[in-house]
């Protein structure tokens, strides 16, 4: 299967959250403190209590990045929990010039083995082009981000009228060629993304903001489903992995991610 | 010395060349081939033959990562060969909601103990506030890159009027409460450059594309120097590392360093 059919297939089974593996070793249960490696160990029993419900697990690179040589050992190994039918992202919101680029997605395609990446598109198509080029992939390029520095410069307004970010998802459909394309847009923005249904034109949607950052589940599933869209990630990181952080936390962070699920599916019809 | 001071020392003493260490395995010179670690040999044997000129060292955490767990051994060990009153420089373009951001801070900084980064601004101001309340650091936000995709985007025409990297380089400065902020621009758009002097209100400027882009550092330097800007980098990657692949490459990859620094110091009054 192919990133985006794997992705087809978690959503048809009722499947639309994003596991958020932030794995942050200060708030690692304390109980597994004397394992030998906590990180890997949380994240194993968090994949193996969640892997019947998640989408898709999502990695988020800088957490790894934090610990050095460990940190990316840690990663390495983190992926080889994940069962090989459920989407891998790499969330690294990378981007630079052609030569650049292209090393990025060797690393996170050809080294990792991820199926799917976040880009950020600040310089250009050229800067997305090693990407967009793998048919096989999935690529979640950021328009409307979930933290408050979204209004910064995405929701500028440009002088044809329209926001930035909206001019953006508009090219990110010209780039979508080969079906490999999706966008980044936080459930902070709910009602950008109502405003902006149309011209996101079935775009697969990575959605941040559900969880921590306050983000409306319920509200959330009834504007996407109730128009037409149901190809979406709904990421949810730290409400899910630490839910709890007592003996039985896998147990806590499936029930989570049961409830959320729920929620969702229930406006699925 | 902090960051900022790194590189005014090295301005003062008329060295303007960032050394981009883009190391490509399959670009290094063949006779090093059997050594054991060829890039990390590679890189020590440049770093050695142009430390004297090198007005700072640039890591491009692409070309590292490429190699998974071996490039960021490299990467390590890269480090420990440039001299401590050199500026390190960490080229991840990196740039995310708050709580991520700060670990790659942490990765940057306080893991590799780079002196800088160079940060992508497009998801806003608090995406990068882990970056500016490092006083002792330098961080070289992106305003105008080198590559063709720099139009797609970053010259947008906003409502305001102006361009959409004219705003951010206005952002720039009111975000420089701890001089620890810079820019990059592309050497490739020297126009935009001698346009924008003004507005720019001497930040310290990270300018790539010179080398294997085109930019021409002649002119560049000219500009800069006529108009009194005299805290700068001119990155060079390629054109230095690759300028032989014989067994005098880290001879010929000095004499480059000497003509370029030549080039531009001879614009110096």
């Amino acid at each position: 299967m192919n990133a985006l059919q794997k992705l087809n297939s978690a959503n048809v089974s009722g499947k639309f959250i994003c596991v958020g593996l932030d794995t942050d070793p200060k708030k690692i249960p304390s109980l597994l403190s004397t394992h030998p490696n906590p990180t890997v160990e949380f994240n194993k029993k968090i994949i193996e209590a969640t892997k019947e419900f998640a989408a898709d697990y999502k990695l988020n690179l800088a957490f790894y990045e934090s610990e050095g040589i460990t940190g990316i050992k840690n990663l390495e190994e983190t992926l080889s929990f994940i069962p090989k039918n459920i989407l891998s992202i790499a969330d690294g919101k990378r981007g630079d010039i052609g030569n650049t680029s292209e090393m990025y997605a060797k690393s996170v395609f050809d080294y990792f083995k991820f199926d799917s990446a976040t880009l950020n598109p600040f310089m250009g198509k050229d800067s997305l082009a090693p990407f967009l080029s793998r048919t096989d992939k999935l690529n979640f390029i950021l328009a409307l981000t979930s933290n408050p520095g979204s209004a910064d410069f995405q929701k500028l307004h440009l002088k044809s009228g329209e926001y930035l970010f909206q001019y953006l998802i508009k090219k990110v459909n010209s780039w979508n060629e080969n079906q490999n394309c999706g966008i980044v847009f936080g459930a902070t923005n709910i009602s950008e993304l109502k405003d902006n249904i149309e011209i996101i034109n079935n775009l697969p949607l990575l959605i941040p903001g559900v969880g921590a950052q306050d983000g409306n589940p319920e509200e959330l599933s009834k504007l996407l489903f109730s128009n037409g869209i149901k190809t979406f990630l709904i990421n949810v990181s730290r409400a899910i992995l630490y839910k709890s952080s007592a003996e039985n936390f896998a147990e806590e962070a499936k029930n989570e991610i049961v409830r959320l699920t729920k929620i969702i599916s229930q406006n699925l019809h």
